[in-house]
């Protein structure tokens, strides 16, 4: 197996306005995205990768010059990966108000010119779909083999599967839910909390003042961090170790760093907030606070679900407390409910949430397995 | 039951210097503390509540004029509760370095004439027990009948049957822990950072500049909250509820309160750092992070408390994800390889770390019980 080597982003511009769920619309606007294998002759092997809240397009490969810039899913997507570019067509591509080329609050508004900061229209999971989707049509995708993602990754998925039924034809949700916890809900409010408070985020128009609002992040980050490791996964990684152990392996009675834990969280967080933008992180949260299929039924997620088509993947991780297991069987019993083929590996891991992200063979022989069934059903070639 | 009614808090000053386990020295300091029922006349059935991070010496009771004052313990200790202050002798201390009266960070530094601020020796929970034991001698209690305490508290009537092991008949210690997870620390961590990076903390001296890092307290204090909640009661309570639930129920689309749990944070987090100090928190999470009995051990917490005299009671929760009922075992587990007398209650209770302060028959009935057999192991009467 080996990387897909050098690739390069693609960008599109979509002239006309997208109306969103909020009653707001987005006037042109600008996708990034990048594909990674060919397409067939019937448009048939085209897979949608969708990203997290700190990811982007960019799923496989590296840039050319760039050595460390391996794409977030490497391990998953590639020639002879679980998702065989050699046999798949896969689309990575950059959300609405992200923050890694498509349109977002730091690019200009053009009824102001100005950056939107703050007020860059909040984008719901199904607003990104739907622009996906105008992003299918524009490349000639009328029908997916597959749309796929983990975490907020796998909402837009499961969304893709309840707004566009006949757009794809598997459906692959991993470390997912079908909606937040009021625990996920105050976490993400801390984070929002951190940065909305800090003096440099000057009510989001920080880019005109020249500074960013890092302690803000950087706090979001930590305590965002903290939910994507399992409480075993840190004590075996980092347990009560002293990051002077070599040293005198003694508490050093201030309020600089004890712990090898103290110190990695903030390096993470400092790295983080060197790079991601503050408005994106803001709004980015509040699409996942917003997730809830069921909502418009009640609560029912199964009728949310029940005019769904696809055949479904899920797999969730056993030591994950951001999207417990359980909340993927949720996703599971509904579709059941609706007499969906679905295929579900709850997988015993060690690595919490971030275990999507992670190398497993379990985990990965199960998704190349998936995918060797969604290869073995391609519809043949159209004369 | 009644309450104890009307109490008012004492103070004491101690000139001699205490030697803190960093190698600093206080000078000169006060603890303030309460005291419930009467010493009887051997002196025998006095009682040491410890409290927790955000507590204080006011256990029980109210103040005059101030309905709603009413202790953090009030449940648990008065006539006729489970610490029934008709027949003990019950004893609230303020910790060194609190912010409700015994010398702390706000209070002047003797030898500069300024407020200690950020230069308060970080004082640990085995400091803390060395101050309440000079507190013991000066109001004659050579022996207490128990040290009592529930999370930080429990960590307090831990420390004290290993100093002190002849001064305690029995050591009652709930919903605590033998040291902090990696996790633990981290979730501090987050809440120290966001203290510290708040430009109105200035270093700690923010005393001076007439302000206070509310936000940075705000989010610390919001972060912690969290932790003490579980997850099932959090969704109990608070489940994805709209704040505006009764007027439109929909969602706002902007960055302020959507849900009822963030309304709850926030508000509770505003509350919080109107009235606690900032260096006050930092330098508690951090006695927190370093209490380890076991660590001059090599890790073995069973000869750490091989020193111990004391019968213990200890109990916890089954849905306490901060310190968990395993860490509770590894106690009980370490008192068993010393032949100690120990009671052990795990209760399944939905109310996460907070279940200690909370009213529950079975808990309360628990104690009772306990206390009972301490009141019946009393000794009798000297000539």
């Amino acid at each position: 197996m080996q990387s897909i080597g050098t690739v390069s982003p693609s960008s599109m511009h979509f002239a006309e306005p997208l109306a969103l769920k909020s009653g707001a619309q987005i006037g042109g606007y600008t996708l990034v995205y990048e594909t990674y294998g060919t397409l067939n002759a019937n448009r048939s092997n085209a897979v949608l990768v969708c990203h997290a809240l700190n990811a982007s397009h960019h799923v496989a490969g590296t840039y050319a010059d760039q050595p460390k810039s391996t794409g977030w899913w490497d391990n998953m997507v590639g020639p002879g990966k679980p998702v065989d570019t050699d046999r798949f067509f896969v689309i990575g591509v950059n959300n609405l108000g992200s923050c890694f080329g498509s349109t977002g609050p730091m690019h200009d508004n053009p009824a102001t010119g100005k950056p939107y900061g703050a007020s860059f229209p909040l984008v719901t999971v199904e607003d990104w779909v739907a622009a996906q989707a105008r992003l299918a049509d524009a490349l000639g995708i009328e029908q997916f083999a597959a749309v796929m993602g983990g975490s907020l990754g796998g909402m837009q998925a499961l969304a893709w599967s309840m707004m566009y039924p006949e757009r794809l034809r598997h459906c692959v949700v991993i470390a997912s839910t079908p909606k937040l916890s009021a625990q996920n809900i105050a976490f993400n409010d801390v984070a929002r909390q951190a940065i909305l408070t800090d003096p440099e985020y000057h009510g989001g128009d920080f880019y005109a003042h020249g500074v960013v609002p890092k302690n803000g992040l950087k706090v979001a980050r930590m305590v965002g961090h903290i939910t994507y490791l399992s409480n075993d996964d840190m004590a075996e990684k980092f347990g009560r170790k002293l990051r002077n152990a070599a040293e005198n392996n003694e508490y050093k009675f201030d309020f600089g760093v004890d712990f090898e834990i103290e110190s990695y969280l903030r390096y993470q967080g400092d790295k983080f907030s060197e790079y991601f933008d503050a408005n994106t992180y803001l709004l980015i949260t509040k699409a996942l606070d917003y997730f809830d299929p069921a909502r418009d039924f009640n609560g029912d997620l199964a009728r949310a679900l029940a005019g769904t088509r696809a055949e479904f993947f899920l797999a969730s991780f056993t030591t994950d407390w951001r999207f417990s297991p359980e909340r993927s069987r949720e996703i599971v019993e509904a579709l059941l409910c609706n007499r969906r083929r679905v295929t579900y590996a709850e997988i015993d891991a060690p690595h919490g949430h971030d275990a999507f992200l992670l190398e497993d063979p379990r985990y990965m022989n199960m998704v190349r397995a998936y995918y060797q069934r969604i290869w073995d059903q391609m519809p043949t070639v159209r004369a």
